[in-house]
Parts: structure tokens; C-alpha cells; sequence
């Protein structure tokens, strides 16, 4: 076993814009206006997507590297569905989240068809955050004390 | 039903680190040196927490104005805990991704303790990504042709 703790903190700029901090690195969340915010970044859900991307790019390599296959070059897309009824407080049986979510990789790879798909394969099956998206994960949100936050 | 489809698209710059766009945005993911990157950004799994945080930052906003609350400051931390062993290939039955996921909300708000741990429990039953993380949800990852991609 490897554990490894991760955690990020950020600040409420406004009703839909958080600051947010993590090592050392700082970016901005936010809404555009037709969902009510100032479009001082991407949004939540955006994030979330992107980091899929990100961690599709780290599997693959990492997966193809172990197999002794070359790739060239990779281009990566996250995309998904959601239903905001429930998002902005409908009577709905909609789930809140997306419906579904698609990551489309365009691999040039030195190798087979085939041996690009079973890459795939074993990428998103190592992939932490394709676990946490496909699978259910223990969440939580409480409220902290000001002297006992970050 | 009010249907959104949402997609980001990277582009593979080394083995760990991928240059995102979204809607004229752009950042970068990386792995820091101990992962094997050279640290351009955050890394997948941080923007997916970050995602987590700014998410609940928008609802615990949108459910309190609903409710005539005035929200005067929120500091929002989300963290989680992973085991490495699977994402890099050991034999093992752990999950590939977070364990669990907890998010902390520092509150400062016009109202009594039970309604702010009110507006977080309605905010979280409707926030998209507390669902997406909590719940699964259909994932799939799949090769295209450089003609189909983007």
C-alpha cells in the first residue's frame, strides 16, 4: 500500500468564482454569465473533465511505456451530459451530475491497432479518477470552525 | 429538462503533462517531479478536487440566496486519499482511485449554525460533481481516428 493524501484549498470571490491553491499553483474557478457567474475561468465541471484528460495522458504513457510501445503523439477529449434541473432545485428525478462521460483518445502510436485498444483498456482500468467517476466513492461535506479550517 | 453538454480537449506534451483548452481557456497538468513530471501545473487528481470545491462554492451561494441567507465569507478545502498500487500495475484490490473524498466548508454567514449545515446539505445533494464523485457514472474511454477527433 501507497498512500497518498491530496488536497486543495480556495477562496470565495464570489457566488460562483473560488481562488483556488494547491502547491504553489493558483487558478481561478468561475461561471460564464448564462450560468451566473463572470467567466474568470472554467467552471467546476470543466475541471473535473480536464482532469480525466489529464490522467488519460498519464496512464497511457505510463501503460505504453511498460509495454515497450512508442507514442507519438496523443490528443485528448473529455465530454459529458448533465441535466441542471436538479442543479438549480427542479422537482426532478434527474441525477445532479452527468449522465454519462466520454474520453475520446487520438493515439499515434508505434504499434497495432489492437495493441493501441488493449493500452486503453489497461490505462483506464489503472486510472484514478475513471475509478472515482465510474465507480462510487465515500463523500462528504461538513462544516469546519474557523480556527479548525485549512 | 435543461440538458448542457460540456467538453474540454488537451493535447500531450510529455508523458505527464497536457495542455487543456475550454471556451478560450488555458492551463496546463503535469505531475510533480515524484510522480514522474516536471511540475507545469497541478495534476489530474487536483483538479478534480478543485472542481469538487468550486462546485460547492456555486451551490452553498445559490442555495443560500434561495433561502434569503447571507453568505459573508467561505473558504472551501477538499482532500482524499489514495493508494498508488494499482495506478502504477502491482498486483493488488485496492481502487484505483480516492478511497474518500471530504470536503470542509468554513462558513461565515448571517444565519444560525443549523442553517448553515442545512444550506450544505441541500448543497451538496444537488451539486454535479458531489454526485459524480459519490455515485457512478457510465465511463468510457475509446481510440479515434485523427480525422474524427476534436
Amino acid at each position: 500500500m501507497s498512500t497518498m493524501k491530496v488536497a486543495v484549498s480556495g477562496t470565495s470571490r464570489s457566488a460562483t468564482r473560488l481562488d483556488v491553491s494547491v502547491r504553489g499553483f493558483d487558478f481561478v474557478i468561475d461561471e460564464p454569465p448564462a450560468l451566473g457567474g463572470a467567466d474568470a475561468g472554467p467552471n467546476p465541471v470543466e475541471y473535473v473533465l480536464a482532469g480525466f484528460a489529464g490522467c488519460i495522458n498519464v496512464m497511457v504513457h505510463l501503460v505504453a511505456r511498460e509495454r515497450g510501445t512508442t507514442i507519438r503523439s496523443l490528443s485528448v477529449r473529455a465530454e459529458g451530459e448533465l441535466d441542471t434541473d436538479r442543479l438549480m432545485g427542479k422537482s426532478t428525478d434527474a441525477r445532479a451530475g452527468f449522465a454519462w462521460i466520454r474520453v475520446t483518445a487520438e493515439v499515434d502510436a508505434e504499434a497495432s491497432v489492437e495493441e493501441v485498444e488493449e493500452i486503453l483498456r489497461i490505462a483506464e482500468s489503472r486510472c484514478p479518477v475513471a475509478d472515482n467517476l465510474g465507480a462510487a466513492t465515500p463523500v462528504e461535506l461538513v462544516r469546519v470552525e474557523a480556527a479548525a479550517a485549512v
